[in-house]
């Protein structure tokens, strides 16, 4: 008897049609591949916001436990409704709840992280049913009362659970195909990505890509787990997640991204003195402002620098009044949004040179002008205008082959 | 401090105003009053009843534990809810579900009975907490799954909960104002009754007043919990349900009730013998059927006899059909239903006479044929013909002098 893990989000279980259809895929994997498994589902597409709604007719603040309370109820609906499925269907099956299992939380109401998952009942219900459904994206706390994981949160419950019964793999069906090079929208040639390291996905879901919660990934980074991201629409090898050392191809450039999430902030005329950023960047986390990309000038005369940032657009008002309101000198500031962040990603880029090169080389060639620059091993972002995304995105994309 | 269980029900938290609404009344126990309270409540009205339909589209199987794990997400939605809300109006409060105080029960899921309560962790959040919010109608059940009560179960829950903490009252607030001497949409001068038994109130129930569900009823007489039914619009004194030695004014009627789910089924020239009887009833009740009202007849020659008994509307056609295929011996059937069973009620009745003559009087006067009489300790019912609904409630209700 092999035990898998399987995790269908929102979409997968939007609705009865749907549901019908994860029911053939593990009717499948019980009756054909004799497979055990333990089913972890999201709530069913749109309840999680309604539910959210709901909480903040009454109240804005969402630590306040029962927040966690009313959340929990999607998954536990909809973990409910596909194990009553199954049994209808005679493959013996039961719903399993985060406190049930238990599901071992900090007490981090509406964002809590998983300490620990005793897997002894689910090995134990597993002689007696062929399939758990597990509510994901829940947890209980050491208090005995229900937490809730934040966005994304089945993903990482469907990892953990993988890893708490000592399996190498789990995977996560979706309403696509797998991870692709790039937005299939935007970049007509974009190819599906047969194997990706979890590196790689880390910085395509930070830069924008939401296939998989960056949570779920650094816990399968964390403990060597295999993640199959796969169509619950289409039986077919979807995209696989693995650690470096077992992607045989090492692409140069894996994927490219774009977010239009940035607004660009430059402060000029700043006395160049040491601990000056640190002022800077000090005053925006105080007001939980996020920067991203960062670039700093010297001017000529060697007195004065200049330094531009990006920050979430919807910071960008506040983050602008808090530096003119604070006492950090400097002589104007201007924010400009309309921008946009493409980004190449790739564990290649490590041993290979040249490829910053040629992505300046391709964007100058489209006549992109390079507002903002920022890099990291495995990834390189430029900041350009919004309106030249479409043609940068399908540029870099044939630039570096992806379209194979 | 006093502890005191409050029970609203569907319609008083049936959306934010309502919500708002019961907040005040809880406000106004604990800042005046000084109480510490627990509030159990039901789902918003309207909510149980979706989510059976969401059950009932996979399957029609109730007993699948499934179905409890689906329905006891609308009470802990709603608990959340209001404890949110009152959190909000710094009134110190959290939800509390049915497992996690625990409310044990046995394990028939969709109808389970309360097997006991254990009160200690109300007791220690009662020092933390002014307002703990109960999930109403679920418990867990010895194999740690979420059970439901039932129909009415939240009442259940309320009575159930007092008893756990030792006290001697409830209050179950609804949207009506009291338990009245008959259907004020029918009787004008129906009024509200200021006490009641709780025998009273199980005949009124179990004949189609739904004000208390029955088995809530039956577990404060058990206990001897006195329940006031109040409403959550109106500030002002409900109904006391009590013991009978507590009820002062001992009226020979204390409510007229009326029902129109009853069909009338005859059996003519039956053998007299011996055994008749049970062989008829226990064929319907093995197709699971419930019979009231029951009369039998001997004919003049002692030969045969006839019997007329009441089943409910929807089982009328299964009856005629299972008794018409079975062996039992009868010369002919014949069933009818548009009627009409008036019931009065009243502990007093055992006391006096010339109730029964004064209400058969009554209904003659208003020229209204009497088909079957039943009657019990406290209740005398009769099937009359449900045109004559209206002058036969009114009639009794003036004859009885319940108008005061």
């Amino acid at each position: 008897m092999a035990i898998q893990v399987m995790k269908f989000g929102g979409t997968s279980v939007a609705n009865l049609i749907r549901i019908k259809n994860i029911a053939k895929i593990i009717e499948s994997e019980v009756k054909i591949n004799k497979n055990k498994l333990v089913v972890v589902v999201s709530a069913m597409s749109g309840v999680t916001n309604r539910l959210i709604e709901d909480y903040k007719k009454v109240r804005q603040k969402i630590t306040d436990p029962e927040y966690d309370v009313i959340l929990s109820t999607g998954e536990q609906h909809s973990a409910a409704i596909i194990s009553t499925l199954l049994n209808e269907r005679k493959i013996e099956s039961r719903s399993i709840l985060g406190w049930q299992i238990p599901i071992n939380t900090d007490s981090n109401y509406s964002k809590a992280r998983i300490l620990e998952i005793n897997s002894d009942l689910i090995k134990t219900l597993l002689k007696k049913y062929k399939v758990l459904v597990v509510a994901g994206f829940q947890g209980i706390s050491k208090d005995d009362r229900i937490t809730t994981l934040g966005r994304g949160g089945s993903d990482t419950s469907a990892v953990a659970i993988a890893y708490s019964l000592g399996l190498k793999s789990c995977q996560i069906y979706t309403d696509v195909d797998g991870i692709f090079t790039s937005d299939p929208r935007i970049v007509k040639n974009a190819t599906k990505i047969n194997s990706i390291t979890y590196e790689e996905i880390l910085e395509l879901a930070s830069l924008g890509s939401k296939v998989l919660h960056p949570r779920s990934v650094e816990l399968a980074m964390k403990y060597g787990i295999k993640i199959h991201v796969r169509s619950s629409f289409k039986r077919k090898t979807g995209t696989m997640v693995v650690k470096e050392e077992n992607k045989i191809e090492k692409e140069v450039v894996t994927g490219i991204t774009s977010s239009e999430n940035e607004s660009k902030i430059t402060l000029k005329g700043i006395p160049d003195k040491p601990g000056i950023a640190a002022k800077i960047f000090g005053t925006l986390a105080k007001i939980n402002i996020n920067v991203d990309m960062i670039v700093q000038n010297i001017t000529d005369d060697g007195k004065f620098a200049s330094l531009t940032f990006t920050v979430p657009i919807e910071d960008e008002k506040r983050a602008v009044k808090e530096l003119k309101m604070s006492k950090i000198k400097f002589k104007n500031i201007d924010s400009k949004n309309s921008l946009c962040k493409i980004s190449i990603v790739g564990v290649g880029m490590k041993s290979n040179v040249g490829v910053a090169k040629k992505m300046f080389e391709t964007l100058a060639l489209k006549n992109i002008n390079i507002q903002v620059i920022s890099t990291s091993e495995i990834k390189i972002s430029v900041l350009i205008d919004l309106k030249k995304k479409k043609i940068a995105l399908n540029a870099l994309h044939n630039a570096y082959g992806l379209q194979i």
